[in-house]
């Protein structure tokens, strides 16, 4: 199972509306803050792998979700389908601590406001990312990586928004450049 | 704060009929499956660390708990004491493949049935180790170690066990040897 995600830049006003007029359904909106570590044994910027923990706070609520997540290189040119493994930790800054005393370091943190929608199958986020500005993917868990991705495609110009414009770089890598 | 244990090989009927004798309080079975894993960049046996995916199940259930733990270098010679960074995982295999993809691998599995007694300020845990056989220890956390393994002995002599047998090698390291 792949995750298949298409992402672009875009004023998420214009797309709110474009999602209600559509049904979309808005589900929840969570505060992530995703730290991002390097290997003490491979470049990861070279492999195209990435280790992250990920502390995610809904929006007014006390408790905080952590997952750690390792993900794979790119499968496919095209969109950014990788192999990703990952479970949810009980405490986010543990696992943390565990990485680095094995010797990752941490590398940069992404900090960003995500509102996820669920329509017609897919799962479309509008993220405001620290430092960043606001952008909108397109994602759905599949087997088939090119027609999830031109399924992906045609919801975003259901939304007005451009496939042309996809951004293949990750957030990490945008804060890098 | 440190944890003290005592460990002897020895057959628990007979440990049994002493607990009972003496009052002790029997407390939960569990199922423990321990995966230690190599390191890609460094050697554990040479650096004195360990890399752990612990999976617990209690006898009868479904749900198996999971952890994962990280053992740092003993900080002495005189203590066994060492740094421990540990936090629960949802997914017990899902830590071990994210560790897999990492580059560690997995150097062996420690399988135990434990059960846990109360007694006299210590816990009594039978433990019956795959491929080992069966085993006790006698533990608690204290500050004055000393004096706690002076009373683990003693717990040991009023079960009708030999402290002189004690064993301070691992169910890791005795598996391996």
């Amino acid at each position: 199972m792949y995750e298949v995600e298409v992402k672009v830049p875009a004023d998420h006003g214009d797309v709110r509306d474009a999602l209600e007029s559509v049904g979309a359904a808005e589900r929840r909106t969570v505060e992530q803050a995703d730290t991002y570590y390097d290997a003490p044994h491979r470049d990861f910027a070279e492999t195209d792998e990435a280790l992250r923990v990920r502390r995610v706070s809904e929006a007014g609520a006390e408790d905080a979700d952590a997952r750690i997540t390792y993900k794979g290189p790119k499968v496919d040119s095209e969109s950014k389908a990788r192999e990703e493994i990952e479970t949810g930790v009980e405490d986010g800054a543990d696992a943390g601590a565990l990485f680095e005393a094995l010797g990752f370091a941490p590398a940069a943190t992404v900090r960003k406001t995500r509102t996820y929608y669920a329509y017609d199958g897919y799962t479309v986020v509008l993220d405001d990312v620290e430092g960043l500005g606001q952008f909108v993917e397109v994602e759905r868990e599949s087997e088939d990586v090119a027609s999830a991705r031109e399924g992906a495609f045609d919801v975003l110009r259901r939304l007005g928004l451009d496939p042309d414009e996809q951004i293949r770089t990750s957030y990490l890598g945008l804060l890098l450049e």
